[in-house]
């Protein structure tokens, strides 16, 4: 920053929650927010929304059509008028959205700010990420021009998201500009761990550029990735200045003023297990609202995957939102039966028992099928009891697998893995026990009775389909399988890395032939909210067909 | 080509079929190669693979994993060894693989030069394609250097595929080196009218470096890939010097010689039917042999989509390696079921009936489901007796939904959509009808009976599953549907764009909603080969959760 005292420059940060393509209610909200943060303080100069704020993120192809960019523009038009038109024409508002390079005629991961009743600049994000979860170089071109605005006197260097991950490019350049501010709007999904990420590195560009960094992150579920928002503002001695709340829209206010300390907001910040619980939640929340479903349904075993999943769904839109289904077989335990009807108690959901016997015996009298497809008989007729709960009352079907069964392949396709969604798809079963085990600590600690039955978390796991039946029949113990997962899942090591991790070799050999042959499955699997550094699904591409065996 | 006559150079060119991950099958296999190349002309100087040969092409986020780069480096120094222990050394033998940037650590799209027993030379990928169904941006950093082989006095500049699709690059460095052969190695996927784009692209090239162009590639299908071959070399003036067979493997040969006329193979060219046709035998074939399927297992309605699934099954692995089982409700028209006999009869297949009617009743005592929800149980009765019999016979269950449906949401999920592969996921219905009448046609010159039934062809099209049921009645007419979607999937035209084109409002409208709507069901459905510009799956990346409508 500059040693010169400069009028005080007041930003409103609008952590809001977008829907993809809702280019309509997305404005609406961006103007909603306009008003409310000059009611809150009437001396507010910028309004900063998260990136792609118009068009939600992330939009994938969508970005190739030409009618939705130019349906775009003309929102980005609109409400600058409307900003205009409600007395709003000083201040800056900075939004994000898609839009075309007019040489290439290719999209362009915009921020433009809407000023005086116009589009007043615009910047074009540089840096494109494509890994992980990312094909942004697949749908837009890099801009190649960074943008300092004068606001007050003030200079407002801005980014956008990866723009600040990456060294050189605009950051480099506005470090050379003599700013007195950057500001960066990001779509930046959760995972575990992440918080920190950013907040490290917006300290290290906050004293690249020798000015505070105002992080702007979006909130909410799309599809698989999560917003946590967590935004923030660093001094560039590192100091945290601002910090905005995590899992939920938030308008906060930072004062960019050289002569004098401000009041800041600080949100609490949350644990790990509840951040990630919360994630889940918050996933499932916005897939249920933004696909217009009334309400879920899925089966109740009594087990701990789908205890979590329905308290999760309860948490997300209500108890009353959820539909449970017993459906015990000839394997179902007294005490399995018991807890699925507990659980629903405790959670104020609608709770139905469908027993599968005569189902089970009409197909056999016909199929007399045995062993693992006598087994999987019994999973998918289950499945088809969910689907027909959900035609008939138009509800979202939840999968309750977790990312070991996923990871091995211990399920059955179209049987326990129907659904529309899959809460829990990127939670290992040992983090399934831990987060159960928080939701309850939680309800203690409000002073609510427990929700998730005792006996849901502490009895052996059971797919109880046979008489007698163990997980560990046919997985290594959880607490092993789980950390060979994440070494060979999250961190890609091969064999030879597995072993020098100190696995021993029969494990390491089952569980690679068991992962690698279940591709087919995942590849079908309900989208989920990835929570971790590494998800299946788009985050971890792999060919089915291959045989590369180690 | 330059003026000076040179030692003539024969070049192998060996388009074969080589399966991801599979080092081993896939260095046995050039060695195979490389051996008949030289039992047939012991003149030839080099032998060419396709592109990533040893490892299989695409390897997607394999890529990554540092023990099978490693494992891929020990394999090409191996076959090195051995063709040189074999007698081979003088040979050059140019193979696909994947590298390791050294400085970065990034792995690289490579091919290497063997000769003399060790990789004599190496050449990296330089344009990384990262659109349609390819994300190679995401897993390779880009070459730097060209490189020209001095094979008996002539310089041969190489080329790995994309590096002929853009301009500038290799191929602009190769036009200012005086090479007399421009050779570029190639994965390149097969989609309907691409031999012809690929030979106006090699003509364009082959002008560009002034010296003929080989282009080789491989051959084979991999997921939802279907590799052509149609592998040709081009004369700088556009003489097409040779062609090489479409949809299988090939050892063909061609001279570099300025001095005289070479006599050249030219393999025949398809029909455009015969060769969409042959494309989803080629897909289906590969992914069940190189998954280690006995045999497939599908549902045989008597109409036309099955029935044509089980003929290309029936031509990819033989009719008495596909089991079709009639699955009649109440609803089921004896015609059709006759049809489906006929079918089998004629194919040489497996057939079973497995009536659903105690089924449903036994699911109807208890759910007492009405409409949609009912007609959609009848499918997943199906669905569950499909899956039993691959269960329980180790068979590969197949979809037999066409792209129209898929775009339509037309389908029940986990009922017909139930399966590892769908082989004509990417035709269009009315494609599905030429198809069908095109093998029967080719049935009869052939001199053989009537394959699919002529009323499977002709009837009405129809899901029965309530009295007199038509798709008529849900979709507009096929023929009319089928131009809307192609313009709205293939040239991902909008409503303007749509009306624009002369269709009808209420259509544009009806069509645009159904497919937006089915987007989730299409993430669940089974791979299947890509044949058009745009197929359904990793070609086009669209929200699930997506508010845009025109």
């Amino acid at each position: 920053m500059t040693d010169t005292a400069h009028t005080p420059v007041v930003f409103a940060l609008a952590q809001i929650d977008t829907c993809v393509g809702d280019l309509k209610g997305n404005s609406a909200k961006v103007l909603d927010y306009v008003r409310t943060a000059m009611k809150e303080n009437d001396k507010t100069n910028v309004v900063v929304f998260p990136e792609m704020t118009l068009t939600g993120y992330p939009i994938e192809d969508l970005a190739f059509r030409g009618t939705f960019r130019k349906a775009a523009w003309v929102a980005a038009d609109n409400l600058a008028r409307t900003l205009q038109s409600e007395g709003f024409a000083d201040l800056f508002v900075i939004v994000g959205t898609v839009g075309t390079d007019h040489a290439s005629d290719n999209p362009r991961n915009r921020l433009v700010v809407l000023h005086n009743g116009v589009v007043w600049a615009g910047y074009d994000k540089h840096f494109l990420p494509n890994y992980g979860v990312f094909d942004e170089f697949r749908i837009f071109s890099p801009g190649e021009k960074s943008l300092v605005l004068d606001v007050n006197g003030s200079r407002i260097g801005v980014a956008i998201c990866e723009d600040i991950w990456q060294d050189g490019g605009p950051v480099a350049e506005l470090a050379a500009q003599n700013i007195d501010v950057l500001l960066t709007i990001n779509g930046s999904p959760y995972e575990e761990g992440k918080t920190t990420t950013r907040r490290d590195l917006g300290v290290k560009r906050a004293a690249e550029v020798k000015a505070p960094l105002i992080y702007l992150n979006q909130v909410g579920g799309q599809d698989d990735l999560v917003f946590d928002g967590a935004s923030f503002v660093v001094a560039e001695d590192g100091t945290l200045l601002e910090r905005s709340a995590q899992f939920e829209e938030d308008l906060s206010f930072w004062t960019l003023d050289a002569s004098r300390a401000e009041v800041s907001t600080f949100a609490p910040e949350m644990g790990s297990d509840e951040e990630v619980y919360a994630a889940c939640v918050l996933g499932l929340k916005d897939y249920i609202v933004k696909n217009g479903f009334g309400g879920v349904v899925l089966g109740m075993s009594g087990g701990i995957d789908s205890a979590l999943v329905a308290t999760m769904a309860a948490d997300a839109v209500g108890g009353s939102n959820v539909w449970g289904i017993s459906m015990p077989s000839r394997y179902s335990s007294d005490g399995s039966k018991d807890d699925a009807l507990d659980l629903a108690h405790n959670l104020g959901a609608h709770y139905s028992v469908e027993p599968i016997e005569n189902l089970f015996a009409a197909y056999q009298d016909q199929l007399h099928l045995e062993g693992v497809a006598a087994e999987n008989l019994q999973a998918r007729l289950r499945g088809v009891i969910v689907m027909a709960y959900s035609n008939s009352r138009g509800l979202l079907a939840l999968a309750t697998g977790n990312k070991s069964e996923l990871a091995c392949g211990y399920s059955t396709i179209y049987g326990d893995a129907v659904g529309g969604y899959a809460p829990i798809k990127d939670l290992l079963k040992t983090r399934v026990w831990d987060l159960a085990k928080w939701r309850n600590k939680k309800a203690a600690a409000d002073g609510a009775p427990e929700v998730i039955p005792v006996n849901s978390i502490v009895k052996p796991p059971s797919a109880e389909l046979r008489p007698g039946q163990k997980d560990s029949d046919s997985l290594p113990d959880y607490a092993l399988l789980d950390q060979v997962l994440a070494a060979y899942i999250e961190h890609a090591h091969g064999r030879a890395d597995l072993l020098a991790d100190g696995f021993d070799k029969k494990t390491v050999d089952t569980v690679m032939r068991l992962v690698d042959k279940a591709e087919w499955k995942r590849r079908q699997y309900p989208l989920g909210p990835k929570v971790t550094a590494l998800a299946f699904g788009r985050d971890r591409r792999l060919p089915i067909t291959s045989r590369f065996s180690e």
